[in-house]
């Protein structure tokens, strides 16, 4: 089984593509810099609970919905 | 709306006492200090994804299902 972090970067990066959104501009509906969201997608950072519900607020999806996929 | 961190810590609790588990036994089962597990309880952390999936694990749920209650 895929690590988590690699499984939910992928879920990140689909959901973002599908919204037509680069990575700058989901950075920018975060909060978050750039290069943390190129390392939340390349499974590299470790995203706390609250940054987790900032990604899926910025994606229209619940926080259970996100980590569902 | 409550702070996604109170709810989280509230739906820890409430699936920690189902099983019949102190805070003490579910920290072991975690690998985690007491203190962690009450400060997660009461809302007073921000667990990272690892540590979350850390906990569903213990608690024998999906990370999804966890954060779904």
């Amino acid at each position: 089984m895929k690590p988590l972090s690699i499984h939910f970067g992928e879920r990140i990066r689909k959901l973002r593509k599908d919204r037509g959104l680069s990575q700058d501009g989901f950075a920018d509906l975060c909060g978050f810099d750039r290069t943390y969201i190129s390392g939340i997608e390349r499974g590299r950072r470790n995203p706390s609970l609250l940054a987790i519900e900032a990604l899926a607020k910025a994606l229209s999806v619940t926080v259970a919905e996100l980590l569902d996929g």
